[in-house]
């Protein structure tokens, strides 16, 4: 199996070298894939299991098949990762225990063999992905087929094994290098900030420094009465701590009835944020804690292709 | 081409018949459909443009290429149609011009062939109808292949193409009938509430009468900063004036840079509603209104088939 060597720019992750089973979604050349090695650099890749979709990887943390579980949360351009959000609240119990935000720059990617094709005729890639580089793909192929698939690794995957056709994939540079791709065009998402926060979650603290701390929450309001929004945002203002996301979510039972993911900066904040949920709670609201966690900013480059 | 006979049972959409255009997600049988017949119930279906995407129909309605153009936004279990709202606050500019809520069942439909079958191998559905039924699915078919499709309808076209198949669509009643497929199960969603939100887009008002109206605007914040949600509500709460949805997008230039989509009750409230968006705009917000409209509850039974 081929190996690929990153290293980081960013904001180190954990230091400490663990024999623990990793989970995150696949496969190999995800941008998740790039995340994991972005939280534990110094890890031995030995124990790494990819699932095909959110809610496996996230059944796995649950189940504690998985010791830690790395899956994407949110992208600048493309918003919430819904289905994450979703199992978040509806289905699983399993805290957070880091975040990392990475770039994320898409690759327009083709089979070596076709890289002189005139006309292209299907696009494959990750649905976020399609979204992200959509100003690209109207200026320059504005007639192409653009085909959904479950992750910018499989499009890349579909594209090495068809060399005769004239398919394109959107993908990172490590696809491009396992999958043995020419790029036909680098960085094709519209805008260069295009940035992914991916979260790892499971039931043991990591090792992780990091300057900044987050606390997520999820709240319903009795009643169902959306307003009470109002008193819980005057809550978190009278604590003097900001909220860095604030996002509505079905309740399931009918239109009308939210819960709201709640993301708070607690840096330094620890007990604030204890008397904050106490405050929440004395409103009527349900309340779950989903963690307080380090936040990292990392980067990766490419350092070349090893064997396992 | 088969025509479907609907009956109405909830409040009644436009009263008066015009030759119109009037665009929806297509094709013939998916949900908008409905919502379609739902808002012009006596209206001849003459002028129907049916497109394959959401933002296809968006385009449409921005181009005025349709007088009314009707497209999914938000749905009980799955959420909110990413796609409409995204497109509503980055690529076009078109009032809303009506709110039609219907209630959704979804059928596992089955070629006539294929009823006997005990090893379905692959249900094709929507990736909303998937979310929707997904309990259903866990439950009697947990190793069944789940195929997203772009349509409801487009699914059980697929099955009925294919009588040697073992492949099961998720659909409604009109696409059962159009496509002339049989039901394994019928309500197969998560709870029987399941209802989704359909607005009407375009240019000139409608001649809709309704108990509710509705008023919806995109509010963004000076510097970006979340906690000004606070005052924004504070404002709305001043005039004694209900949200229905506070919704969060991502700005597309930096992660944590977000605007929100605010849905509010303002039945009998059009001066209030006019000083609230001063004083917002007062507030160093930058807003657009979306318009101030009718909302209808409207309901749909199957007649039968004839031909058009």
């Amino acid at each position: 199996m081929t190996k690929v060597l990153l290293i980081e720019k960013g904001e180190r992750g954990e230091v400490m070298k663990k024999e623990r089973r990793i989970g995150y979604l696949g496969p190999a050349g995800t941008f998740t894939g790039l995340a994991v090695h972005a939280l534990f650099p110094d890890e031995e890749m030995t124990n790494l299991h990819s699932f095909p979709s959110i809610e496996e990887c996230l059944l796995a943390a649950h189940q504690r098949k998985t010791d830690v579980t790395v899956v994407p949360i949110e992208n600048s351009i493309g918003g919430s990762v819904s289905m994450t959000l979703d199992w978040l609240i509806h289905e699983v119990e399993v805290p957070i225990q880091a975040e990392v935000r990475l770039p994320v720059h898409h690759e327009l990617l083709a089979h070596p063999a076709q890289v002189g094709q005139r006309d292209f005729e299907i696009v494959y890639a990750h649905p976020q992905a399609l979204k992200q580089c959509d100003q690209y793909l109207r200026t320059h192929h504005p007639d192409i087929e653009q085909r959904p698939m479950n992750s910018s690794a499989e499009a890349a995957w579909l594209v090495a094994n068809n060399p005769d056709k004239a398919w394109l994939s959107i993908s990172n540079f490590i696809a491009k290098e396992i999958y043995q791709l020419k790029a036909i065009q680098s960085n094709i998402e519209n805008n260069g900030m295009n940035t992914t926060r991916f979260i790892a979650l499971g039931y043991e603290k990591l090792d992780l420094v990091a300057e900044f701390q987050k606390s997520s929450m999820i709240v319903s309001f009795p009643e169902n009465e959306l307003m009470t929004l109002y008193q819980v945002l005057g809550v978190i203002d009278k604590y003097d701590i900001k909220p860095t996301k604030i996002e509505s979510a079905p309740m399931k039972t009918e239109l009308g009835h939210y819960v709201f993911f709640i993301d708070l900066d607690t840096t330094g904040k620890r007990e604030a944020y204890q008397l904050l949920c106490q405050d929440i709670r004395n409103l009527g609201c349900g309340l779950r804690q989903l963690g307080t966690y380090p936040t990292l900013e990392a980067n990766l480059a490419y350092r070349g292709v090893g064997e396992l």
